[in-house]
């Protein structure tokens, strides 16, 4: 390593950068810095932790890690999952965290059986098998594909069944999907639905499946979505899909262990009845594209509409049934609901001034098999960024002004589960505490740009902090973009400010869950990820995610993960260093004042129609303009050696994301608390401010007149309950009480 | 004034008296002590500004306030009451306050007609009125009550209507006296219900007639309960209750604004439509006991039994009807539900080191009537408290270390509506910075000792105080006993440590309501009271609570009220002042334990043979108990010199009731978050800690056994959470995050 300068009256430098959309980065020392009197010689500035992280962070370090995480199949609640948490809570320890705990929960998670495979099956008109679906998915490359700890297929909580009936075809499972099939006449009671991948959260297609009669589900990734340059060009000799892969996944909507809503899965914990549990009561089961393939061919009915048809050699058809007559499709599901222990594990580094002020890192530990993207590309990062945050504390005695606080995450991909008992658990202390949770799922899903999800008060130091970041691309380095930042806002530009990379809405999909919706504090989603040319990075939750994928196709050097790993420690940082928290206030305003002037430009003609206002609403909006401004002025005269005053400011803009928590959750989701950014009911990925609003607005315009009015007083309840929010939120930054 | 003396070295002097339950005061200066660096030799000590205080606080000026208070009627939400709120304001901008500020909420109130009284008729076979009750109180003594302000007698939120039926009389209108009506086989149906005021509160008694299908109710108070001297030794000629007497009152169950329930009255407010609100939709009407005896000395039916029997020179029947064949009642009630504005007023004297935490103190403005007691005795108190202290903030140049904020709030009779939308509004910026809430609803209803409801966390300081102030009860200091906290010891003893004074429950009926059950701030709510010869104070919303009651019959030369307000002032001082906040957390932790017993004691079997753990729950209570011996020990390390040490330990001594707020609420009360002191269900007057566990119990006994199995689920439901809330009490203590 360099050695890295003592700097001496570097805090003008210092400060140049640290202006936030006028937030100013106070890096002044104070007596209590370090949490002892020192003299102004021997500290260092930001740019100081900056470089020693630069310099620190080895991609052979993250490349050893990614290695010994992938070599088993840990799903979450598995035997393996917790062997994978103590080799993380031994690597903190070894590290030097300050505290390291692993917290157990009891929680319902389902596996496949381990001796009867879930399967599909053609069967003619005399009940006879023609045709069964594979079992398990085609070793094609790495050594470990072929181990006989992988899992048979299977989909999480998909409820064991054995049913028989016509297959209907029903494109992405969208909400247009289903109303076209309603449309052309085709009746869902009794089939089974075949769905591809790609649009929406499996779980929804789900839901609506059963909800509309069907006895089962059979989803596929279509290679037109997944594998665009044909069956020869997929892995292990590209990133694309090969034809035998069958993505995992959970069917479950809700977050969280499913029997303990709203409290923490613990000892004491009450358990609701298996059967009011939110998950699907229907079988559920992925299969290939070539076994897809041979249930397509042989589907009947009309051909499926131009935009429906696929990457797959025949004209599909809607269905219902095959075109042999008596042939039906058999779905044989033989999952298991078990009651099983996860754990997180979390380790910390105790801040030296505000150790009771947590930047929290996350990342989750449980694969559905090897996770070689995800999440352990993720978790490689994490570990190799403690080892260089620990080390810097071992060697150069520092500390954090904050605590840091990294957290290994139990079974996310059975729906965040680890995480969000530990929002319920920790709820209170965490409303109070903390600063900002950054997640990284992945550190890479491909190698084409960086993408981020988050919420705004974070936008300027990910931005600040991705412009410093160099590029991890050879070519576009000669290209001339020397910075993550350049290509990012090259290839995922703002649609409004151009130039500026696209800040994506913090909407749902992983471990930020009760963080940002429940709780209010700042999130952050960050990660490399795949071009434009598929519906998602391809081996998502294959067989194919392998640490070969990640080593020899998508990260050879591991330049990417550095990349990531760097970023999400110069974000830590930016966070936890400065005397006042760097969020961008102005930021939070425009996205609002955006969002609020996208409804009133959609809706706001059949809102008028109702006579409802929505001045009080769009005033509110002002207002927090308004306060924001005001805010960053009286900031300007704060006495910075004054550590209660400090202290002061700094509640006052955590409490600005607090502000949009409403306890008694939006219109019938009381899952989701964030009135601002809260994801869209009809797809949990994606991302829609004032969800609450818009939600309701677009359910207004396809419900039938005699059920409208219900609608409309659902509307105007939460709209006056966002604008009290949006109240809130410019009260807590004044000083006045009032 | 006598001069105070400035002191030097006086903090081993105030920590002797600050040793809290093993908390310590901290009085210890720091650099940051009243926000500028200063030499120790200037500070003042607790002592001294309690000395300034005690010698400040004069009773004829309070003697003042409250004869400029009680002049005119002053109901919520009226002309008067928004004078009276101008009158605050501009008192306390003339005092000095920092701020002062005027918060208005549009609500529904409720008053009698101005031109049509409500009256009670007695009416013969003939549908002609033989009798006919008094439209407003007699006029007896002093001028104000002659008046044509006046209102006519009524209870707030009654329903309008005009019924007639046959009349039973119901005793108290409890649970049990239902009960035994039934049991005689008396049924409600269609009559018109006659009780007497005192052992439940009267919105109870309205709801279950209500719900036993009775088309109106009448209150009177008993003179057994009220006047047990006889007819003779009553208003004027002694504070006993005179037979035209008619207390008002709300009948109104659920509190705040009935239509904007969870959310603050803005202007933006969504209000739910009249039909679905908490109010009654029978009539209900007081009377006197005079116009009482015309009633029941014409009751047929059976005698009511021995414990029903009352003060009337009549055998009480119990109905249903007259001996008179053919007789009824008439009930005639013309109220009208209003929407209108009601205003709290808030002063703020800023705090010095800490001004974004606050110490509050609140006492309602509106009254019944004249408010001679109630609230206008704790108004005239408030008032003197912060003509004090804002002088001392004047003329010595000190300030707080916290901010005090004084609180007068608007329409409290019709439910604590002024105070429950403040806390429904600023409720995020109250929870994470208020401090404790100190309500002295009346600063006297009696002169006989002091009672006090509290949050346990504020036990010591109420003692430690109360032990500080000179008995204003001449016979008593006579008898030795100096202090008010000797007179109350005796008065009124804690029934398991004797030689304590009872600490009472913090249930219900007052402003704190919001502050302690809705957001988790400790709070208190203190006066003088009565002695146990009657069941409440006998003028309680009378007519007769004048100016003239206070002044020559309860307190003449005004020493009880200066022992309230000096009281009142002495806890907020030693909530305000010292560096290490001295929270009762032995006080918590015993109170809990008991609690915890006295559940297992009296339901333990019946817990068990649902073979229901309680394990759990009393492993938690233990841990708390723990933690809070833990806390005690680590706090003596702590370097007090450090603020953001000191203040890191304040946040978590004050996240500890916090930690007892459910945000999804009580079984079947979402009003109610507080796990541990919310009220009990069947009278929300009174106090049962752990009331979701123990009602749960209480209505098991209760029911058939075919509705069982749903009550042990709620049951089981509620302990997990409550479980839950105890384990975060125990984690909030420590630096440990989790």
């Amino acid at each position: 390593m360099g050695k890295y300068s003592l700097v001496t009256g570097c805090f003008a430098g210092a400060l140049g950068l640290a202006v936030v959309l006028g937030l100013v980065f106070a890096f002044a020392t104070t007596p209590w810095r370090n949490g002892r009197n020192v003299d102004e010689e021997e500290l260092l500035a930001l740019e100081d932790f900056e470089d020693y992280l630069m310099r620190q962070v080895d991609p052979q370090s993250i490349r050893q890690f990614l290695r010994s995480l992938t070599h088993l199949p840990h799903l979450g609640g598995t035997v393996e999952e917790h062997r994978m948490s103590a080799l993380i809570s031994d690597t903190w320890h070894q590290q030097g965290m300050d505290e390291v705990h692993m917290v157990p929960y009891e929680v319902l998670l389902s596996y496949p059986s381990k001796e009867v495979p879930n399967l599909v099956r053609l069967v003619d008109q005399d009940g006879a098998a023609t045709w069964v679906s594979a079992a398990k998915q085609k070793p094609l490359y790495s050594p470990e594909e072929a181990i006989p700890d992988v899992p048979f297929t299977f989909n999480g909580y998909a409820a064991p069944g054995n049913v028989t009936g016509d297959v209907v075809y029903v494109n992405y499972g969208r909400a247009q999907d289903f109303e076209k099939l309603s449309e052309e006449g085709i009746d869902l009671e009794g089939k089974i639905v075949l769905a591809r991948y790609g649009k929406i959260f499996r779980a929804n297609i789900a839901q609506t499946a059963e909800d509309l009669g069907a006895v089962g589900l059979v989803l596929f990734s279509d290679p037109s979505d997944y594998a665009p340059e044909g069956p020869e060009f997929v892995y292990p000799h590209s990133y694309f899909l090969p034809p035998s892969a069958a993505p995992f996944g959970t069917v479950k909507l809700v977050d969280g262990d499913p029997l303990t809503p709203f409290y923490p899965a613990t000892q004491s914990a009450f358990h609701i009845p298996m059967a009011e549990a939110p998950i699907p009561t229907i079988p559920v089961q992925p299969i290939s594209y070539e076994d897809a393939w041979q249930i397509l061919s042989r589907l009947g009915g009309a051909p499926a509409p131009e935009e429906w048809q696929g990457g797959l050699n025949i004209t599909y058809h809607l269905g219902p049934g095959f075109s042999q007559p008596g042939w039906k499709l058999n779905l044989d599901v033989n999952n298991n609901n078990t009651h099983t222990t996860t754990y997180n594990v979390i380790g910390v580094i105790k801040g030296s001034v505000e150790p009771d002020r947590y930047v929290l890192l996350g990342n989750h530990i449980d694969a559905w098999i090897f996770g070689g993207l995800d999440p352990n590309s993720g978790t490689a990062a994490m570990l190799e960024l403690s080892r260089v945050f620990t080390k810097l504390v071992k060697e150069k005695g520092w500390r954090p002004r904050r605590s840091l606080v990294f957290c290994a995450w139990g079974a996310e991909e059975y729906g965040l589960v680890g995480s969000l008992e530990w929002t319920e658990q920790f709820g209170k202390q965490l409303a109070d505490r903390a600063v900002a949770y950054l997640n990284v799922d992945m550190a890479i899903e491909g190698n084409y740009t960086l993408r981020t999800k988050s919420a705004p008060l974070l936008y300027q130091v990910i931005y600040e902090s991705a412009k410093k970041i160099p590029n991890p691309d050879p070519e576009e380095t000669k290209a001339g973009r020397l910075t993550v930042y350049d290509t990012w806002a090259l290839r995922k530009p703002d649609p409004v400010e151009s130039n500026t990379p696209l800040m994506q809405f913090i909407g749902s999909g992983s471990d930020y869950k009760g963080f940002q919706h429940n709780l209010g504090i700042p999130c952050m989603d960050t990660r490399y990820t795949y071009s434009n040319r598929t519906l998602g990075e391809p081996q998502y939750h294959t067989l194919y995610e392998t640490f070969a994928l990640v080593d020899e196709i998508y990260d050879r050097g591991f330049h990417f993960h550095k990349a990531v790993t760097d970023l999400w420690g110069f974000v830590a940082l930016r966070l936890s260093e400065p005397e006042i928290l760097p969020f961008s206030l102005g930021a939070y305003a425009t996205f609002i004042s955006r969002a609020s002037a996208n409804i009133l430009e959609k809706y706001g003609d059949l809102i008028a129609s109702q006579n409802i206002t929505m001045d009080y609403f769009t005033a509110a909006v002002q207002k927090f303009n308004l306060s924001t401004i005001d805010f960053k002025k009286s900031i300007e005269k704060l006495d910075l050696k004054n550590p209660l005053a400090v202290r002061r400011v700094n509640d006052q803009l955590m409490m600005v994301e607090r502000a949009f928590i409403d306890t008694r959750g939006l219109p019938g989701r009381p899952d989701y608390n964030h009135i601002v950014t809260a994801p869209s009911k009809n797809d949990a990925y994606s991302g829609t401010a004032f969800a609450g609003l818009s939600d309701t607005l677009f359910a207004l315009q396809e419900t039938p007149d005699d059920l409208r009015p219900d609608l409309w007083v659902t509307f105007s309840r939460h709209l006056a309950a966002v604008t009290h929010a949006l109240e809130t939120a410019s009260k807590v930054l004044t000083d006045d009480l009032w």
